[in-house]
């Protein structure tokens, strides 16, 4: 049996149609770059999943995972500590802003995301606000695919096959300005309407039934809304006005994404919980978790009210050591200073490819950006599900992997390409990605 | 600041009263032993958290990652594959019993929870019985945290703090005989009750409506209740009778807990899903899944239907390199032999302890024992809530560590004593245990 064989019988991919005739095998890496088992290479535009920040092969968190692996590979959390989760709790909560300063460790974003919805009710049940459940999150927003972080994620199409979930989870706009049905004049008269959306969803629901709003800096899913200037600002307010809670969703945001250690830090807002998972490993090693504010941890430091909450394989000795190790890259090489040198020869090498007459909207931040493809660039017109069908998993997605670049041709919301490279890629990676897709889209452009 | 300090501070612990004073910082590990932060020693009563299976310290399974980590660390099962997920989940595919070959990973046990329902729900409405979305488990249960895999979970304390959860769980009763309510002088009898009350909740709420039913082997909480001859059997033909699926909860019975790969092999079931976590790396790095059967996949082989479930940290490079390593260890070691051929002797010393005033029940199979505490031996008489709090949190937690064992006093049904040692475990560390325990429980005897 080849690699091929076992993998059609046995590998059950995710988010994967297994109909599909071929799985690419990924074996190495170096850098930008990963190679698959015939040893062809490819840019990983993706970073993985959003993941490999300081990028491949790696070798001293290779010898980080090595050492805390034959020292200690497991102890759990339940009523133990060790040291190099002490350790990262307390770097990543002086890391964060204001007083997010209590680490709760997950092994990966979903479970981060369940996590502070579980604190947020845990938290108005222990202060009287009993009847604070709900959640508001934004339409097309993708949150985690467990049980509850799925009810807070904004796609139908994910949900439906495993419905009922979670009660309480409302949808508000998300900030696609290019698709604003309101406003599209002004960008910050939409991040004003977005924002009071949220508010008008509060009053609707009844303020005292609502826990928490959770937002990512930059949504991704439906291809990296930015917020509009004012929007977080606004939205911070509304908060604080009927006692809901801030959600900063950073799984992808966070950990340079966007040029800093979080992505709420770049919009200047401040968040009640943090969720991260991701780039903190590099992902090296599974890690998650939730930072909180001082506040949201208080009823549970007396008496004997306890989070009665934990997951196994959380804050792992080798995934804490790992991402004490990544960290240390991080200050080491300046990766954020990477992002925030080369962030603007980033945009302006994918602004390049408008002239194209496919692309009909460049949008992102950092190291972080989507290309909303359309079929008509001055009447914005899109793609039907079956045009979808043909040019997304009918071509581009063989096209561009063949061509060697590694991203996602998405359309969970419109038809978009999504980027997000490792984050010490510069100039010249730029340059190939503009020139693979310059022109595999040239070519997708004939076949409409 | 000391390690302590910065603990109290920045580590929000897991399902633990962070009230409580001191937090014990466990640093190293060998074989079966841990030591402190101190360089104090303590038998690993617990395996970790039911993992540590080939115990702490193996060099060949740091090698492992450290190999994996520096070669690729991570690449997503989205869409791609990598040589080790592959490997893996043919070798899962080939221990596993029957029709069960198509594994689909996760990061952790509450993960392969939730991927297990969602995949019971999806199927049945691909297959037209849109109906079908509720599951059967049983009462003190313990099927994991996140939100669907905590609605599947028999516990109440731990639901309640986070209620409103999935709808469609159901509660059955549990094979705990000791506190047999009903046939206490039949434990055939019992049996039969207790797998016929699966039955009856089935036509309660409408087999048309019932997905699945979640097993253990043998339930943890509430401390190891082992099936009662026949039980499995009659659960296997009900569950034929009415089209539920079952599944096998193995993510602490599996890879040796009971001296077989599968805990559903000792008692000779066949699951249509067996879900895994802990052991198959022994702790050494995160991972779990799901091994579901053909016909479960089925419906998704053909066409566009995918099932619509992923987690970026999921079947890991460096965690799949980790298992591949533990199952050859497992292999060259004689593992599963090695439980087989002491845990007689396991229980012969466990049950020494019943000449104790407060032993009133040594309970369960292979390496993984409870033992119930009581107030009096001969009416089976418990612990008030307060005796409780006083006993297991007051003294017994604290006394067994300081005492050098590490175990779990736990109340979340009856008070018990759970114990789970690595699989490399002989009749010294058998004989340390009972030692330990015998010291400990005869002073708690003089205490109530």
């Amino acid at each position: 049996m080849t690699l091929q064989d076992d993998a059609k019988r046995h590998l059950w991919m995710h988010f994967t149609r297994m109909s599909d005739t071929d799985v690419p095998v990924i074996s190495r890496g170096s850098g930008p770059y990963v190679h698959d088992q015939h040893g062809k290479r490819y840019l990983d535009g993706l970073s993985g999943l959003f993941t490999s920040q300081v990028g491949h092969g790696r070798r001293e968190l290779a010898e980080a995972a090595a050492k805390q692996a034959s020292e200690l590979a497991y102890f759990p959390l339940w009523s133990y500590a060790h040291p190099n989760a002490i350790e990262l709790a307390t770097r990543l909560a002086a890391l964060a802003p204001a007083d997010l300063n209590r680490v709760f460790f997950t092994t990966g974003g979903s479970e981060a995301v369940e996590s502070a919805w579980k604190l947020a009710r845990n938290y108005f049940k222990l202060t009287g606000e009993h009847g604070r459940y709900k959640v508001l999150s934004r339409d097309i927003a993708y949150h985690g695919t467990t049980m509850g972080a799925l009810s807070i994620t904004g796609l139908a199409e994910i949900k439906h096959p495993f419905e009922p979930l979670v009660p309480g989870s409302v949808r508000v706009p998300n900030t696609n300005f290019y698709r604003a049905t309101e406003h599209g004049d002004s960008v910050e008269r939409f991040g004003q309407w977005a924002a009071d959306e949220i508010e008008r969803a509060i009053l609707r629901e009844g303020p005292e039934s609502v826990a928490a709003v959770f937002l990512e800096p930059v949504q991704n899913a439906g291809g990296c809304f930015t917020p509009p200037p004012g929007y977080f600002t606004q939205v911070r307010s509304i908060c604080d006005t009927y006692g809901v809670l801030l959600v900063s969703d950073e799984v992808i945001c966070a950990f340079g994404r966007l040029g800093h250690y979080f992505g709420s830090e770049r919009y200047g807002y401040r968040p009640d919980i943090i969720t991260f998972a991701k780039g903190v490993t590099s992902g090296y090693a599974p890690l998650g978790g939730m930072i909180a504010s001082d506040r949201l941890m208080e009823p549970f430091t007396t008496g004997d009210s306890t989070f009665l909450h934990g997951i196994t394989f959380a804050g792992h000795p080798v995934s804490t050591a790992v991402a004490l190790a990544n960290l240390d890259l991080f200050e080491k090489e300046g990766v954020l200073d990477n992002v925030r040198s080369n962030e603007a020869g980033f945009r302006t090498t994918l602004e390049r490819l408008s002239d194209l007459p496919l692309v009909g909207d460049v949008r992102g931040a950092g190291y972080f950006y989507g290309i909303e493809l359309v079929k008509d660039k001055e009447t914005k017109e899109s793609f039907t599900d079956e045009e979808c069908e043909r040019l997304l998993r009918g071509f581009l997605s063989h096209a561009l992997f063949d061509a060697g670049l590694i991203c996602r041709a998405d359309d969970r919301g419109d038809p978009v390409i999504q980027l997000a490279p490792p984050l010490i890629c510069t100039q010249e990676h730029f340059d190939e990605i503009e020139q693979i897709l310059r022109s595999v889209l040239t070519e997708a452009a004939t076949r409409i």
